[in-house]
């Protein structure tokens, strides 16, 4: 395990975030627990091809999940860790370029999970392993939740879902998606707002609407958001080039097209934003925790989630 | 004004459902109220190319609307009329035939209302006309809603959205989508579980999630979800085939396959299909009108929404 914060990828910058996240970041004494049950989850719900890369999955969702919640129990790490196998192994398995590819298809897919999701009738007929597990999961979710937080995760659950649809739609087309759309799109699509709701659900606070609508709070909650696509897609890109052959459809590469294409430009100017981001959460989560209560829980639960992707971008997942 | 049950589109058999919805349908005292409405907010948010068009949305809405929801007070018909005209001119403008020619810029608009709706960080860059108005419409919901039915209407309208996306993916591949696929997707894309949705928001009753889960409840909801689709199917036919010179994807296009391509046979059978859910509808909704209370309630909105589309069906819109 690799409690680091600072990614070393060639020659290319990289933020440096050991002022905001210097880490060690805590980890809940559960990791090789949710490892072991991650690992028989894809047993029973085989969403990923090879052995060896549910093995690769199990291992950094459950150290992942370990730092992003490290106070949670047992059972709501698991179902926590569960959740974001399935989201990693649907868009692996139907997104990015095989969406692109081939839209329709991934358009179905996505239909069969809105439909386990809105719950209404019958499910669906024949379903996927991928609808399956989702049923597994929303069930269980259900029995944990309170009616505003299931649907509030739920609500994430399918932004992310047209998240991936966007994407697949624009990976060839990087010139038609302004920064702006970016920027409202990417943390659906590295499950960030999705995971932040889960949040709630398993540390058992709950903010009110009020709280909800605080600046800091919405200011915290949107920079992590930023922070953790950007650092995905810096600490990913090389591996992404590497696997599809083409660029990636990620922060770099847009501001590569302020920076006449270069690359190197485009990666220190995406740096500078990740510290900045990484700041911003930094100084909101000290004020947020100091007004204690579930304001405070709140802050806690972010940073966390906030440390738990500064942690992922090491992973070997990442390497080329 | 058409109170009827009944239509008349050549020679093709259509559904009679006067024993389950009968009518007259009782309207508002403001159908003419919300109808003067609905041409203004048009006027303020021009989701409609032209005046003429602008003017028949608005008397179907207004008139619809009122049968919607007959004892709803006059701002809440409004907002809710207002929720109605922004989903059909967004599925006119974007959707069906255009979406299906441009998927990409279909999902792009749709993002855009994604971003609006989850309602994190800063509002787009340069809405568009349909990005402005769905703001003010939610700004409106959410002071007249309790968290949990906000989160309720919002996860339905972003259902409609998939929806929207998920059928211009596949108009021109109906052998593609199976009958079980259709029926899941269908109720979105006629915006009938958004519309149910409001009910409990104008309506001033909420289910316990207990009352929600119980199975006369489901199984009226999902009556109503297939009756509304279906029979807009039906009554929409020949409009749909006279503008885009395609068959559209539809019930009696999907039955065909079962017989031959016979399309008389397959409107016969689809007619029998909506016969047999408006009775079922019937019969829940006297169950449920049975117990009182919220369930009561629940099974009146459920009862006028179901009519007002049995209304919808006659009105000129879809004529060809």
């Amino acid at each position: 395990m690799n409690d680091a914060t600072r990614t070393d990828q060639g020659a290319l910058p990289m933020p440096d975030l050991r002022g905001s996240f210097p880490g060690p970041f805590p980890a809940s004494p559960y990791a090789d627990d949710i490892e072991r049950h991650a690992a028989g989850w894809l047993r029973t719900f085989p969403l990923v091809g090879s052995e060896r890369r549910s093995g690769a999955l199990a291992n950094i969702t459950g150290h992942g999940m370990a730092r992003t919640f490290p106070t949670a129990g047992r059972d709501d790490l698991f179902l926590c860790a569960d959740l974001f196998l399935w989201l990693t192994a649907f868009d692996d398995a139907h997104g990015e370029a095989t969406g692109a590819r081939d839209p329709a298809r991934l358009v179905r897919a996505v239909g069969e999970c809105v439909q386990v999701v809105a719950g209404h009738g019958e499910p669906p007929e024949s379903p996927s392993v991928f609808a399956t597990a989702l049923g597994d999961l929303l069930a269980r979710f259900r029995v944990r939740a309170a009616p505003a937080p299931y649907l509030r995760l739920t609500a994430h659950l399918r932004d992310t879902l047209f998240g991936i649809v966007w994407e697949a739609h624009h990976l060839g087309a990087p010139d038609r998606v302004t920064l702006s759309d970016y920027r409202a799109m990417r943390p659906h699509t590295v499950f960030v707002r999705t995971l932040m709701a889960t949040g709630e659900i398993v540390l058992g606070y709950e903010l009110t609407e009020s709280e909800r609508s605080l600046e800091p709070v919405r200011e915290l909650e949107g920079a992590v958001a930023d922070l953790a696509g950007w650092i995905n897609d810096l600490a990913s890109y090389a591996k992404e080039t590497a696997d599809d052959g083409q660029a990636p459809l990620s922060l770099p590469v847009l501001l590569g097209r302020q920076h006449d294409g270069d690359l190197e430009e485009a990666f220190r100017a995406a740096s500078r934003m990740c510290e900045e981001r990484a700041a911003t959460a930094a100084a909101r989560i000290a004020e947020l925790t100091a007004r204690g209560g579930p304001l405070a829980a709140h802050a806690g639960a972010l940073g966390s989630v906030a440390s738990s992707y500064v942690w992922h971008i090491r992973h070997s997942r990442y390497r080329t």
